[in-house]
């Protein structure tokens, strides 16, 4: 790096740091952090890639905005509270333009959840991007995906699907009325990471994942993890409001980017869901229950079996 | 992503951990990580692009290695104690020999140093490498590149200049006797992340970097953190043994790649200096000294000043 890649970095990442537990910020070889006494550092390392998980001719802003939001919404997962975020970019050219809008989507969402970006990387190449978040959970109160028991109800939040149709419209795949077309492009654009949910979920849910890859795939995590199988109600799963009804629930099931948490409680916790909702600021819904046997079974209101279409996006193979 | 991706993932990056301080680590939305009492956390994330930061076909397993070693050298330039790597691949495809290599290069530079890898991400793209160390280090301790004051010693480990050497041959822009080939090559694929070093510097450095970008650049970052300018004696800077002397000393002040710790100390702390040397395992040598008028002066034996190339390699611009 030389001159013109400090200047760029400095003015657009060296800013006034807020949190009192960042010892040394961006500019240094480290960053030097204090973690609280008592706490367990939780991190996660996400990458972006242009063409894979974000259309190349998204609005900077936008991209800012997810790119952290997809990160963080890994630390909702946990129930971690999130502090701090490192950022590697990798820019075709140097744009201040382009520089100056990604920051006011990372930096929006950065200020909403009192997260302050402590160091990165800037580089020359295809675009992408590498966000790493770091957060604080007291010691066992960290929601994994091992925890779900036989006999737990399953949740998700909010409505899963609305970013696969947002992204099916930008493809051109779709067509949307309004205003459904404004909210999938919303959600896709800019997910809402479940940090306060999966705050308010701690101590309730026995395993937590976030929604990156469709519902039933991550949930499918969630049962390899805890050695468990499941079974979803499958008209009790939220769903986008489209008059086909078969779109709407693959969209529920398989669609990724809504960043939505699918977790399990055991059923004598119930009690608590709404306060955690209201906590989250969202809807949960139960969706269906753990099992013994393994696997997930995606059962219709008659009691038949839904074939579980493959579902997820996958990058390989 | 998907199956065949988590298979990879889980084939080759989720082996058994080493470190009691790891609670949770690869496979889970977040790691979770528990950093010793009193310690202060140091985190630095490099990104390492195809064509930019290495080419295109260079050997996997070096690469491994390299992205490894010039992520744990900034841990060295703080004089922090590594402990944790997160590792972001972004890859063409997937091919199991070619991580199984990059693995092999990774894991034997993680196991000299104690690194245990605790997450991540895989995905499909340009070939590309994010990488984040976490380290430890005692509050006050760290090497920062803004404590070196009038009067202090300037002084470089090792021989900077090899890396670019090295490099410069596999372009086809030199020709190399044996055994510097060798050595270059070696430099510029395996460098070693002065670690042990920077763990001997801390007490006794004022201030510390890593020349990564060419020592006359990165000397420049510390005189502009620390607010001070610097003579350089260019005949007291090692260099590699070529035949032409000019060239020679280009590659030292200005060649990058090299990952040695360039760094200041008192004169009072001089004495100190050959037991760290030894600690480090590299020899060290005193080229300069720092001085209150600004700029870096690189002065010749007759006491004039050889004109500053611009140096360093720039991603931008």
């Amino acid at each position: 790096m030389a001159l013109a890649e400090f200047e760029l970095i400095r003015e657009h990442f060296q800013r006034a740091g807020t949190r009192a537990d960042v010892v040394l910020g961006v500019g240094d070889d480290c960053a030097l952090l204090t973690v609280p006494a008592g706490m367990q550092l939780a991190v996660s390392l996400d990458l972006l890639v242009s063409g894979v998980h974000f259309l190349p001719d998204v609005a900077p802003e936008a991209l800012g905005w997810k790119a952290l939001a997809v990160n963080l919404s890994d630390l909702a997962a946990m129930g971690a509270e999130p502090a701090w975020v490192t950022l590697g970019l990798t820019l075709p050219a140097a744009d201040a333009g382009w520089l100056a809008a990604f920051c006011r989507g990372f930096y929006a969402l950065a200020a909403e959840h009192g997260v302050e970006l402590v160091g990165g990387d800037t580089t020359r190449g295809p675009l992408a991007i590498a966000v790493q978040v770091h957060g604080f959970v007291a010691p066992g109160a960290a929601l994994t995906r091992a925890g779900a028991r036989p006999g737990d109800l399953i949740c998700v939040s909010g409505t899963p699907g609305f970013a696969a149709l947002g992204l099916a419209r930008c493809l051109g795949r779709t067509e949307l009325p309004e205003p459904l077309a404004a909210t999938a492009l919303e959600r896709l654009e800019r997910p809402q990471p479940r940090v306060a949910l999966g705050r308010a979920l701690r101590g309730l849910a026995t395993a937590c994942i976030d929604v990156s890859d469709g519902l039933a795939q991550d949930l499918g995590h969630i049962l390899e993890a805890s050695g468990v199988g499941a079974s979803v109600e499958v008209e009790r799963v939220p769903r986008p409001p489209l008059a086909d009804a078969d779109a709407a629930l693959q969209a529920a099931l398989a669609g990724g980017d809504d960043y939505e948490l699918c977790f399990t409680l055991p059923p004598g916790r119930l009690p608590g869901l709404a306060a955690a909702a209201a906590a989250g600021g969202c809807a949960c819904s139960v969706i269906g229950r753990i099992e013994a046997a393994p696997g997930l079974r995606l059962r219709r209101a008659d009691g038949s079996l839904l074939p579980l279409a493959r579902g997820g996006y996958e990058h390989f193979g």
